[in-house]
């Protein structure tokens, strides 16, 4: 059988997720897939609009064959981290042949070649990304710029999301010696980023949550297969739906409250004393929003703050996360839904595991 | 002025409460009170069942002149400790020439004399509550036995809880070598422990609670003051009260959560591996009451296992306690409400203050 990788979050799933799954087996030829899709929170570090297991269902009910979950320490981390959890998921499976992810310029080879050169992490790349950040860039604008520099890559290609993460799952496949071959697609229209509805099928995710937080679940109607809106709905029914960082404000606040400066400087990520900053301003702030903007900087982007409070609220540790990084393969794999195909890819994916031990977690 | 200080958690006041204040300002000829009243959690390891500012002005309503806060790392912990940072308060306050409590046995003498020998805490009395704790009594109970051996005092008279808190004020008194005088006044009818109500005028706090939970809060009005039933009322209009630990319980199951037992290892009291027992427990206890009838023992009390959960709410870790131990002064002095005679009260606590610098807190 040939397989398929997917690397998801789905945030819901839509019709551009559909058109990217449809190419991949198209482009890949492969006649199964399997997806390895972010849990209850993601890489911008907040919740998924609907949990995990919701967002499975959406993706079974569009033809993938079996959903793994990305562990959480992986998929709320920086490009880097998210894409070798992911890719390290799919190789550890032992039956994927392919990844194939949705790309902004959707040709695979300078992705390659750059990744070729980056693998090693030479000296002159280290020292332009610390020159750039030390000028004060963000980091992602500071790594596009010394990658490009590097390799002659204009960095308006590397500025964009989608190139970044497939720079990074290339990267995660030549650190790890994986045999998985990588392919990419060309996204279709909306870019990740754009928040206004430009098409009448395709809308990216973050416009999609936009219209359901300012206008209403069933606006959404035309950009998502049916069986997206259908769970949703099934979700509010139930008020598990939409959720967002307001839902988890009390518990960070709590944290927040109990934890002394000392305590929360132990956290993944707290540095040059922004400890100091967030315990400052959070007694002030009555909203998630309102702490974000009170604590967001030049320096530090949106999601680099969202991602710490994310770390917070988690508790996850500096030093859990040396751990995890000194082990190569990731720490579970947690199956959140499969058809009798993904039974079968199940199936013989339990004879390839190398690590042997208990490693399939069930719900 | 003759000031007499009060020891209260008012949870809520009620009568018996209103009787107390009363007989304290005749036994001891005062013209003018301080009460030193817990903050929001109390004694027994619970939220109050309303905030500590509604709290004040019942005191207020019926005619105490200054209310204190006894800070939250004393008001939580066993009779030692809670007596200990009262009287700390009271004495650090300057202005309080006696302390005048509620006892079962009305007599002030035999705690004066059990309280000098057991001020140094001596071998044969430390032996002995070692004994009886090795054979599996709880701590109130094998320190009553021991310190009856002691002094041949019968041990019904220590293993009720108002005389023992009153013995341990005497003990506080003459550790913090101060010149308070302690007084005592018998106890009104009904029990500490007593449920269910059998006077007409006087009820149990224990009791007053279980009737507004089980029944309405209009139902306790024949045993309160006419002002805790209007305050009472106001705050339940403000979504404010009733306050129980299931108020909480979202909290606290998040902190058991995401630490690890070797982090609450570091929470105050936290003895014995009992996190291990915390840990397997809570996350099948779908409310607070699940969670303590699965983690309580023998050994365990009710009120420990509560006070431990309190800790970890808190956050309340071994090495704050320790340094708070080490100072013979109250953390802070937080004034809640006074009246115009509690005005000038403060006034000449002021200039008695001993300690300097900003040491009274305001809201």
């Amino acid at each position: 059988m040939k397989v398929v990788g997917l690397i998801v979050e789905y945030n819901p799933l839509h019709n551009g997720h559909l058109y990217h799954y449809q190419e991949s087996l198209r482009a890949t030829g492969a006649d199964a897939s399997v997806a390895v899709m972010s849990g209850n929170f993601l890489q911008r570090g907040e919740p998924a609009i609907v949990n995990k297991w919701a967002r499975a269902q959406m993706a079974l009910d569009i033809g993938i064959d079996l959903v793994l979950e990305l562990p959480t320490a992986y998929c709320t981390q920086n490009a880097e981290v998210f894409a070798y959890g992911a890719v390290a998921t799919l190789d550890a499976l032992g039956i994927v042949q392919q990844v194939c992810f949705g790309s902004e310029s959707g040709d695979i080879s300078w992705l390659q070649e750059l990744a070729a050169q980056l693998k090693d992490e030479p000296v002159p790349f280290k020292e332009a990304l610390k020159t750039h950040l030390n000028l004060g860039l963000p980091y992602p604008k500071a790594y596009a710029r010394a990658a490009s520099s590097l390799a002659g890559v204009p960095e308006e290609l590397l500025g964009q999301p989608n190139n970044i993460l497939g720079l990074n799952y290339v990267l995660a496949i030549k650190r790890l010696e994986s045999s998985i071959q990588p392919a990419t697609i060309t996204r279709q229209k909306a870019g990740y980023h754009q928040a206004n509805i430009t098409d009448q099928q395709i809308a990216s995710a973050t416009a999609l949550r936009k219209l359901i937080f300012e206008q209403s679940l069933e606006s959404i109607k035309p950009y998502v297969p049916p069986s997206t809106l259908h769970i949703l709905m099934l979700e509010k029914a139930q008020d598990r739906f939409p959720m967002s960082w307001e839902n988890f404000y009390l518990l960070l606040t709590h944290s927040l409250t109990v934890h002394s400066p000392e305590a929360l400087a132990n956290i993944h990520e707290m540095e040059e004393g922004i400890e100091h900053r967030i315990k400052k301003h959070h007694p002030s702030a009555l909203a998630f929003q309102d702490l974000m903007e009170a604590v967001k900087t030049k320096r530090y982007t949106w999601n680099r703050i969202q991602r710490l409070f994310l770390y917070i609220l988690l508790n996850l540790q500096k030093k859990e996360m040396e751990r995890l990084k000194q082990d190569q393969k990731p720490p579970y794999i947690r199956v959140l839904g499969f058809s009798e195909k993904g039974r079968q890819l199940l199936h013989m994916a339990r004879n390839f595991w190398p690590y042997g031990g208990v490693a399939f977690l069930s719900r």
